[in-house]
């Protein structure tokens, strides 16, 4: 299995993950009295929900190619390790579509549904974390190990990711909004940092590197 | 982060935008009494709005792809930039699916469904513009810096963009279907202004910057 | 504008487009009384839908390819062709879900659905017939000039397609579901005609031309 | 037609088929007194089905690669072959949705339904056959030849499938469940089988041969 054909897979799994979020937004039926205008701002939860996904897949694209940059040798492990977090990103455009439904209403149905996507992408996590620690355990699949202290930071990233998402899930039970609006926080830190890397670092600016793929 | 991977991502993205935009077009239910010619007619918003979205994102291909055959170097801003451009750019099916539905009936729904469009078109607008200035900011994303007049001459046309949306926006509520066909006119003539440009001119005519992704 | 990236962009519409047919094959629902398979085999007119609509997409594929394989140089009337067919391409998933919803009733809804699926397949027949014009109009925009015969023989095959799905439009009215066996039997006619040139006359064998996009 | 625009539309379709199959999970509609979670434990058989047909499409990206890396031209019948295995692969996702709506009821429903998800799963195994054999029927597609005995292998596991599938489509009679855990067992064997190849023996490994494509 070739790395190349492994990233355009990967590529477009989740590309289409992220740009099937949109149909999930349905334009509102309107009730007897009721204005457009009216109906779609109800639909904020469908919006918020959206903005956050969009932006949680966004950044597990941003943060699967980083880690693709490094990896010169694709094995056994890392493809399924790889079809296992596409299997959790592919799946969140379902939870996305239960917390634009059932988010408004409040009550167990908003905080089930809130706990559901939080626990989607809690599992999310873990599988990014789990592929990360199989490329990084030794370095049979690196081109380059990058650094001791750059490895263990990336760590602690995703760890503090698992923390994040199992304390999205636990607020879930007190406040649905809010633990939808920590994983867009979440999504958010995770994208600045992902931006603010300079891009001089980067293993693909050097050719022969990128092209051992 | 190499540009290539940014352009198929984006590529992707938008090829799916596109290709989802058809899905908001519903077979017609048949009323008693009704044959499905009339019911077919009855839905042209559905087609208009079809047509005037996929133009639009195919010029946004168009002068995506455009604006990165100048870039040499992706940094963290512009990768944000993009995901913001997208997220934007993914959203179009809605708005698409809300005029679909809302433009018939006319009064309020169509004008705060053409209203919502334009909106969506409008912030699209602003989000490509925000990724060409941080481009063209200065030299340091660039392979190669087109000549000053040809960045001023995509600077007038990005303005005129924001101009004409806007405009399409306040025209909604004069009336929802013309604001619907001036976007679609804009889009018209930015893929007719792409197209006039000779091919020569393109960077990607020149192997060593087209492989610098 | 690349060829490569107009390729890119192209195949993901395609792509795409031909596999969001099957959303459009609904799980039946169970009138009382009814196993659900006798609901199954109800739903014919689903199946020979998406059939017809495979084939049609895939061949649009394969000679998409096989026209581009010419191709050298890439010009704005070409990009505006190319997003023409894309459109026509993009919206066949709508008119087969109005055949596969339709067909089954019989009488005008039936004829209209078949027609409607007859024409957008002549207009996207038309949209390549212009795209094949243009591309072989003189020899600006070809790497190798194919001998004048293979021009001709291929000009035929344009002819033969909108000659044939006219005449399923036409049909139509006598019979929906001959007309739309006839577009199937144009599709798989252009799929073993494709698949009947000798690999060893492609220019894709040849790495410079293929390079050279 | 160029092994790489053949790979590429593959990956493309087999992404999207493998992503849409997540919009067939629906969010659940409460009835009264019903809580979101019990609502949405009773929806097991989406997420069973899910699960089995995210594993088979993933396994057959996997294996077409594997496939393709040893071929290294394309003929007509082998572009047919490919098409045919698209169709059926981008067909999964209707039964996926048939099972996940009529599982759980049970009785003929659950029976149909599984058998249709076996037997359409036993289709796009038979069409990778075709394809396979006509790849290793002799030395004209391939770059280089594998061992005899591992051809062996390949046919023997793609036999396996068959009666696998084969045997899944019976039990669809005894218990529609234990049919699709069935399947979802082959899909599992295929991944870990395809997983422990070691990667030294992967003609990606060496350029010459990847470049030949």
């Amino acid at each position: 299995m070739s790395k190349s054909r492994l990233e355009a897979f990967s590529d477009g799994v989740l590309a289409i993950a992220i740009t099937l979020l949109v149909i999930e937004i349905h334009p509102p039926e309107l009730h007897p009295g009721e204005t457009l205008a009216q109906a779609l701002w109800a639909q904020w939860p469908s919006y918020l929900a959206y903005l956050v996904s969009f932006l949680t897949i966004g950044v597990i694209w941003l943060n699967h190619h980083r880690v693709f940059t490094q990896v010169a040798r694709v094995d056994g492990p890392l493809l399924l390790l790889n079809l296992n977090l596409l299997l959790w990103t592919g799946l969140i455009p379902f939870p996305t579509a239960v917390v634009a439904e059932h988010l408004h209403g409040g009550g167990e149905a908003a905080r089930t549904a809130a706990a559901l996507y939080c626990g989607v992408l809690l599992l999310t996590s873990v599988a990014f974390g789990a592929l990360f620690a199989w490329v990084t355990r030794d370095d049979r699949l690196l081109g380059r190990r990058p650094p001791a202290e750059v490895i263990r930071a990336a760590r602690r990233r995703f760890m503090l990711g698992l923390v994040v998402y199992a304390a999205a899930l636990a607020l879930s039970w007190v406040s649905a909004p809010l633990a939808l609006v920590l994983c867009g926080l979440m999504a958010l830190y995770y994208a600045f940092d992902q931006a603010s890397v300079p891009a001089a670092s980067e293993p693909d600016a050097q050719p022969p590197t990128r092209r051992s793929a």
